[in-house]
């Protein structure tokens, strides 16, 4: 898989899956408040994990790749990117990503550090919006962007026409 | 990521995610009948990828490692193997999984070719078939495999309490 340009690991690992439909809950329930969702329809889910080493100049290529690369179908099977479909976007914080197998379980030790995953996730999630709403075909369908909490349990319910796995390392 | 033991790439890669229940598209509709489903209730679902190179050797130690890694959340909030849960297994052969990023278009000069593929595939189910009906757990409890059919759009709906995606290569 790509790396970045020198002899360090990747600084991210990126899955998407393509979907019709998608709920993500961003808090969960308690004693007198029901559990809160977000949703999108017809879209991109974008999971991401950052990286021990990764820093913020890495996000405007990632977001420039993920927005652009045409891995979303049509209603007439061509592909297109995400913004030309055009389609909503959920980011999902999925620091499980990063694990490797160790024995019979696995072990996370090239994760970022907690509160450096937190800001960078917090500018992925920022760089993206700002994609969205600045593409006319987008703000004009009412494509949305939602996305997880970081630090959440990832509660998903997912409907597709075929979810695409992709990985991208960055 | 883990190589193969030599300077070749990975012969596979394995992304999972936990599930509450998922349905699986095994035939699409045609004039005259309906599409075909098969579902699994609380599981391990598992996204198979082979690679150029690929051969009938690798498999046992990758299902020995899907069936025996501890990914699998019990009530009590404890890691155990799928074999433990006990659960079901939903497989699902996911040849994007092997794209590169080449400009705005992913590339899939990697991927085994589609017939070595389709035995590699076949091959992986029928191991991993064995390794549940051979567990007692498994069998008691009535967990059971499903899979997806090699070629056609894998048609997919998920529920889960936090997907807690893994990508692991062999």
């Amino acid at each position: 898989m790509a790396m970045a340009g020198s002899n360090r690991g990747p600084s991210a690992r990126v899955l998407l899956q393509q979907c019709l439909r998608a709920r993500l809950q961003v808090k969960p329930a308690e004693p007198g408040s029901e559990a809160e969702w977000v949703e999108i329809q017809r879209g991109l889910i974008i999971y991401v994990c950052f990286f021990k080493g990764a820093s913020e100049e890495i996000i405007p290529k990632i977001v420039d790749t993920l927005v652009n690369v045409k891995l979303s179908e049509t209603e007439g099977g061509k592909y297109v990117s995400i913004l030309d479909l055009p389609g909503s976007i959920l980011i999902i914080p999925q620091a499980t990503l990063g694990g490797k197998v160790k024995g019979r379980s696995m072990q996370y030790h090239s994760n970022v550090e907690k509160e450096i995953g937190m800001e960078l996730y917090s500018q992925f999630v920022t760089q993206c919006e700002r994609e969205l709403s600045a593409n006319t075909k987008c703000a004009e369908s009412g494509a949305v962007l939602k996305h997880g909490t970081y630090g959440n349990r990832q509660v998903l319910k997912v409907d597709t026409n075929g979810p695409f796995t992709h990985v991208i390392e960055f």
